[in-house]
């Protein structure tokens, strides 16, 4: 496909996405499609000469919708959101045209220091302590994840290196072996310090955690994948007090910040901590400026060598909304989380199973485990809303979630009259 | 920004990407920026009010691209190529619009369905052992990965759990420190088995190492995440004899198969290592199917939990040039390598480093490293082609990769005549 080509069918798929997230509504949300439906769709190999492009587009109707889960549907109230936005898929384009893999300052200095730059805008809209900003000299900083896992696996490997690095002066006489039987992590049952659990969005307690830590000069990371979108909100951000006494943070923008994914967001206050942990410097990947202090190179802050210029999705969604319209955002989707509560709270055959901070909403039929799983199963069996549920305390509980960038009060309602009646059904059926 | 805003911008977007290839080779394919240069271009904040599109747009070509190494540049020799084409592009816009998150097969069937055939397809291609695919009842099967080092670092803790396990059975009162010190990874200068190396393209013998992994029961991981792409071609995949031998395999599309980052493909014989490695179950996971034995649900299959559907991109690729086409491709970069070598060999003044199997030239003045270093520094100063080192046996070597997809013999022959003028001025200045 050359330019010419391309500037046709770019502009085709435009629309073909225009289209879909304009009538996403109207498709079912999840498919009624069985394991392994897709293999029978498709050749068993690729083709030898090209196939026309009418024919793959027609075939993305005809193969691969049908086997969607819908996350931005209005409908879809499953897991958590992912993040979904104009901006975002504009500045994708962009950053696949550019192509760059910056695994260095050399190898795309723009790459590089957007990325920090807009580390320092976000850690801005959080009020992170200054410790965590880059600036133009300082010690911490922020870099850009795949995922909260791989933030957390970073985190662990630091820490690690660094405990191993005081036992070996300490006890200089201690094998490798013995040094790694006395390293201890900590952990919730969710792993880590978590700010917004996945199951029930409950919040660790960083003001105990945080002086205990430091006291005994533990490494503290603290994952806030979901819920740290909110801290942009004033009256949201006493949720992260106690971030001070923290050596790593992290939350993903691509979760509840409208910046598709992979975007997670991660902050050091010590960079060289990071970059004891992982540097790598072979020859192929000098320049002449590794050594003046004034730059970064990424590639020792993560696993990964490569890694694409995400920065522009951060910039394009910072600026296409403004703080102002990010905060709205986040605001509409707490309040139609408190909407669907307060329609739980008038029916009593219901009972909410913790507190509603942000856009989850955990319930259950007051009764017993076996009963909710029906409940459940008649919800996602008729297709028309979708959701996931968790264990509380060995509660079986449904997990009604604000996803769609795109919901409304109209559609929570609906999934409400839905869910009331699908619950009347099920109750008078055991009752007969 | 509403859907017909999208309208609008993505096609002026996409029109924005064409003229930027289009007009690549105009552009000085290394940036003249120093350190530090963007922070002073852009406000130390986000803005409160949304800004207009026009300005964003505006300023890509004022802040961003005075600070872009331009990697699809024709005059663009340095690292190894990094895949950028157009049905590539087409399928990632699709993927930002769809927005899944495909950790398991519940949450978007289409999404990890599709994989596990690109996997296949893919495999076929490469004529990998039919024990790799996943086929409708196959122990094996295919992964897409970030980056190869997540593919290595899957397959050492899968080895290590495999290993940890067996000696657990065999020797049940070894504490886990014990075992820890017992394990042994060995690997290669580059580390594991590598097909295609770095520096300069070299190989591991696999028809040596595979035979004695085997016998001694040693999980065998390859790498060939540049050269792989090229074992499409039937002259070419004689270099990967001795597969056979491995429980792992892993290479790059995202390098040199057309298939923008990131896109790294992994297969493993036996599913069930990986799976047992990294299992994760919490309840908000699970779905009706999970234990049928018919899917796969990707999560136990690598480090992160989130993913995105990245099969779409092959799938746009490998139909949109098909075999044939991406063979083509392959080929005109070993024949550009080639030419660059031939004309080194009419030139005494020059010495081949290394033997010129792929795209990469390695290559140097006869002379000492500081000669050569300062050629080096000649060519990437003048900035008219760009190039990195790497160190042979303590010889400092230039590499001459064949990266862009636009590369032609003209380009090749430019880039020759500016490297072979810059010689003669540093003999000539090295005589005075």
């Amino acid at each position: 496909m050359n330019s010419s080509e391309f500037r046709r069918r770019g502009k085709e798929m435009t629309d073909f996405v225009a289209d879909y997230l304009d009538g996403i509504e109207g498709r079912q949300v999840y498919p009624d499609v069985q394991p392994g439906y897709l293999r029978s769709l498709v050749p068993s190999t690729a083709p030898e000469e090209p196939d026309a492009f009418e024919d793959i587009i027609n075939d993305v109707e005809r193969i691969i919708m049908p086997g969607v889960t819908h996350w931005h549907s209005p409908y879809f109230f499953a897991y958590f959101p992912s993040a979904n936005s104009y901006p975002a898929m504009l500045a994708d384009m962009l950053c696949g045209a550019i192509g760059c893999i910056g695994f260095s300052w050399a190898a795309s200095p723009a790459c590089t220091e957007l990325e920090t730059v807009m580390m320092d805008w976000l850690g801005k809209m959080l009020k992170l302590p200054e410790a965590f900003l880059a600036g133009e000299a300082g010690e911490g900083g922020g870099v850009i994840q795949g995922s909260a896992s791989e933030a957390t696996l970073m985190a662990l490997l630091a820490a690690r290196t660094k405990a191993t690095r005081r036992l070996q002066a300490a006890s200089p006489g201690l094998t490798q072996g013995a040094i790694m039987e006395k390293l201890v992590a900590y952990s919730s049952d969710q792993v880590v310090a978590t700010l917004g659990t996945t199951s029930c969005c409950s919040f660790d307690s960083l003001l105990e955690v945080g002086p205990i830590c430091n006291k005994e000069d533990m490494w503290l990371h603290i994952d806030a994948a979901y819920a740290g979108s909110s801290f942009i909100c004033p009256e949201f951000r006493h949720l992260l007090n106690g971030v001070e006494f923290a050596d790593s943070f992290n939350f993903n923008p691509h979760k509840w910040l409208l910046v598709n994914f992979d975007c997670s967001a991660m902050w050091v206050k010590k960079r060289t901590d990071l970059i004891g942990a992982f540097k790598l410097d072979p020859v192929y990947l000098k320049h002449s400026h590794q050594d003046s202090g004034l730059i970064t190179d990424y590639r020792h802050w993560q696993l990964p060598l490569g890694r694409r210029f995400r920065s522009l999705k951060m910039w394009f969604v910072f600026r296409m909304y403004g703080v102002k319209g990010l905060q709205a955002y986040i605001r509409k989707h707490v309040q139609l989380a408190h909407e669907f509560e307060y329609l739980l709270h008038q029916d009593p055959r219901f009972e909410i199973c913790a507190e509603v901070t942000l856009g989850l909403v955990c319930f259950r039929l007051k009764g017993s485990n076996k009963l909710n799983e029906a409940l459940l199963e008649r919800i996602n069996g008729t297709k028309k809303i979708h959701l996931v549920p968790c264990h509380l305390r060995d509660k079986f509980v449904l997990r009604f979630a604000i996803c769609s960038r795109t919901v409304e009060s109209a559609h929570v309602r609906l999934a409400w009259e839905h869910i009331n009646q699908l619950a009347s059904d099920l109750l008078g059926a055991e009752k007969e």
